[in-house]
């Protein structure tokens, strides 16, 4: 049976409003939502994607697979909060989160609770996002399994009081399993495997372009061996660790699918062409787009 | 005798071209850095800033203050890029770095490199920001002194190549103690404090209005207690660790100035109006424009 979104926390049930900040959404009174369901209710997957552009195309996308019957251009709900993109297509939510984890985790708290005043019935929150590649060929589509942090180790560390908590870091079995399977047949490849998340696009992924290195190329290979070899790392991003645990948490189902723009094994710096990126970018488009169909299809 | 920036990593300059890939920059040839030097190469001041939107309007404001006869639409010198925002009035460049540690790090490795390329003289990194405060009232001006991370540690810890890496994260003395002076008789108060920088903004700052909370109020008021009675702590955002760290190491000199929109002491959740934030975040805006104006009459 379809479920609302409970979260754990039960300081929310105190607050007579909430104020979802950086969404610049007010929820004037939370024992009477009908507001917000009315506009929200029915969002049963919410994309989020690193840039609002991207977004936006993948809201354009959506709207014509699915049928959605509107030639406006797509509003950006949260326009006036000047931090986050937020479009609406049918069921579909699609936000920007910026790069890494710190930004996304901050629109990531702010959708859960949406979804919660909103009362959606089983939301899937997907990420859809760019990376780098470790030993496969830049186009490569990964859906993660496990996500590994900086340490290499399955887990999202995170300071709460001044205090060390860690938390799994995977994501929902049956999505990832499903997303590979929509990724069949293309005339690219999409594999699931696991991902490591950093804080850092330069010295965090072992990059030796950033503004300071102080590790040799030797050095580096032998990092991201070990990330390929040991761990069953084939993308490296900035957000899957934090991500999958915080959906996790939250009960709510979850999925990371990316497109590798380079092979970190082979180089450092992006070289494909606009126009190469920009086809790259829309693989993981149509996977989620029949993703998305397949859901609805077996649930209506 | 003013100096250009040397960096710390040996790689860059066995690279024969450079791609500043969020940025969108490139630099074709880098032993012959003419054409950058010739469009960056007078700048001075890199002032950044959480969105597109401030960092605009910060340009326009600095422009008229610096009285640079230019009455054109500011252009965003890497729009093409779709992830940051950068302005260019005289010598001072207006970046957005989003929300947070990872996604300002990225735009901070290049803007470095940047400025490397172009030799710039002596430039002098800024960041104007928005915070909460702690025991201090909304409107507040802070201008960090020590940088804090979530664990209370004066220091920023970075996975590099899975290890622990801890630096030191402070922030230039000349620069703190000038921006503080360029903040004396003004209707609000700018004062020189230390800082709590969290990688999230709920749970990380010890907020009971998140998507997640297992903590409870007296907790919450615990720490922040904590944070502002041992530590000096007098406002709490996602950069300074980051930032100050990664500009000491480059041997740059840097700033950190915000304004508190709240006072975690008394609260959760931001209340003032739109128009009270928009005159609150003009304030570090008058400080930086007087410090600019003061650093160029002394160097000129």
């Amino acid at each position: 049976m379809a479920q609302s979104v409970e979260l754990k926390n039960p300081h929310l049930n105190k607050m007579s409003q909430d104020y979802l900040y950086h969404l610049a959404l007010n929820v004037p009174n939370t024992k009477d939502t009908r507001d917000i369901q009315k506009r929200f209710g029915d969002v049963k997957f919410i994309c989020m994607g690193g840039t609002a552009s991207r977004m936006l195309e993948l809201a354009l996308f959506l709207r014509e697979l699915l049928g959605v019957k509107d030639n406006s251009e797509p509003e950006d709900l949260c326009r006036s909060g000047n931090r986050y993109a937020v479009y609406k297509v049918g069921p579909v939510l699609c936000a920007s989160h910026g790069v890494g984890m710190s930004t996304f985790s901050v629109v990531l708290h702010e959708l859960l609770k949406l979804v919660r005043y909103a009362k959606c019935q089983d939301p899937v929150f997907l990420r859809i996002g760019t990376c780098g590649g470790v030993g496969v060929p830049p186009g490569t589509v990964v859906v993660t399994k496990e996500a590994y942090n900086g340490y290499l180790r399955n887990e999202h560390e995170i300071a709460i009081l001044g205090e060390k908590v860690v938390r799994p870091a995977n994501f929902t079995a049956d999505v990832v399993k499903d997303l590979v399977a929509c990724g069949l047949g293309d005339n690219f490849k999409t594999i699931e495997a696991n991902t490591m998340a950093t804080e850092c696009f330069y010295e965090g992924q072992g990059r030796t372009d950033g503004a300071v290195c102080n590790y040799s190329e030797e050095d580096k290979m032998q990092f991201l061996r070990k990330c390929h070899d040991e761990k069953g790392i084939r993308n490296i991003e900035m957000e899957a660790t934090m991500f999958s645990s915080l959906t996790n948490l939250c009960n709510v189902k979850a999925g990371d699918i990316c497109v590798t723009l380079i092979d970190r094994l082979k180089g450092d710096q992006v070289e494909i062409s606009m126009e190469t990126k920009s086809e790259y970018e829309h693989r993981p488009f149509i996977i989620v787009g029949r993703y998305i169909q397949k859901i609805l299809a077996s649930t209506t």
